[in-house]
């Protein structure tokens, strides 16, 4: 029997979710793989890149999310799959994709990761990380200024043009689907330390079952 | 050093917040203590029945929330207690109160257990049990209608005239204050199995340190 622990983690920009997962890849290294729902991003080869950046990129429609749960579905019956690897700069997938081995768990994170019953199906844990959305906000403002180059201004256009009705269509809703909210997310420790538990017990009930 | 893992379950009413506590009570046996605030009413002696009767028995004031703190501390400390025992039907303490001797694990439950700071305080994990209003209020009036013998008029008329406002008053806003939400309350089996290998691992670590 195969004992592949799926983890998935959602949560509204700037929530901490990838706070959490680092805390969790972190803490285990090698047991866990981590996979993003932006590593799916659909690649619109046909279409020019001035265009291919105006896209809405907080749309369900964005992802290639199929592909992501047959390829979590394969981690969890222990095959090896093709993560593909999607380039930023040119908003286009890569070439070759990453080899990825089965590991004890896999973490799959993302915005809408619980917004899609096909995803949410193949989680034996779904973790939805909460804040305000002006905590949320101040976040994103403060990482796309400093690690990402914009401006205050276009990243307030941003916001309140695509993320933030997206938010309220998609990922708020789907807190619903959760088995777990954590508030205050990455610095959560009690929430990290519950979690810890449970990864730890499943990694060393794998190891000697 | 002592190792008491001290746990505050709060939520509405019908939220599912005594099935979390039951199922750990069930799988831990005599390593978990379950402190109820409702054992904290306040017993207003001086007050006669009829009148006792008619106060509002959902407002914090209704509560020695002062003495539950303590009491928590004190076996937190690894102390012996007595924990008042309420006669519901007298709506009154009774005289003998009942001794609890400090246990691995201790749960205190309540509507209110994570509006009050000083309870927050004691807590070294606080869940809030979270339910729909509508399923909420339908558990409630099944449990009352079949439980205690009330009428639907008289259910719902509670619930509307302290019950919800109460809620809505001090319940939901504590909900800031936990460390996790659980969505879904007792049927939730991924949160009772976090819930579980968390203590289960302090249990084993209180008996192996």
């Amino acid at each position: 029997m195969n004992d592949v622990l799926v983890i998935g983690i959602a949560g509204g920009t700037g929530s901490g979710k990838s706070t959490l997962t680092h805390f969790i890849k972190e803490k285990f290294g090698d047991d866990v793989t981590v996979i993003l729902h932006d590593d799916y991003y659909k690649s619109f080869e046909e279409i020019p890149f001035e265009e291919r950046v105006k896209l809405n990129y907080d749309e369900p429609q964005a992802y290639d999310t199929d592909q992501m749960a047959r390829d979590l579905a394969a981690l969890k019956a222990g095959e090896t799959v093709e993560i593909p690897i999607y380039d930023y700069a040119g908003y286009i997938r890569t070439r070759e994709p990453r080899l990825v081995k089965p590991t004890k768990v896999v973490i799959a994170e993302g915005l809408l990761v619980l917004s899609v019953p096909k995803l949410c199906d193949v989680f034996d844990v779904s973790v939805f990380v909460d804040a305000d959305a002006d905590v949320r906000l101040i976040r994103r403002i403060r990482r796309d200024t400093a690690e990402r180059g914009r401006t205050f201004d276009s990243v307030v256009d941003q916001y309140f043009t695509t993320v933030k009705p997206m938010h309220e269509k998609y990922v708020e809703p789907s807190k619903k689907n959760a088995d777990l909210v954590v508030l205050h997310g990455g610095e959560n420790r009690v929430a990290l330390d519950l979690l810890y538990h449970k990864i730890k017990n499943h990694i060393e009930g794998a190891v000697n079952g």
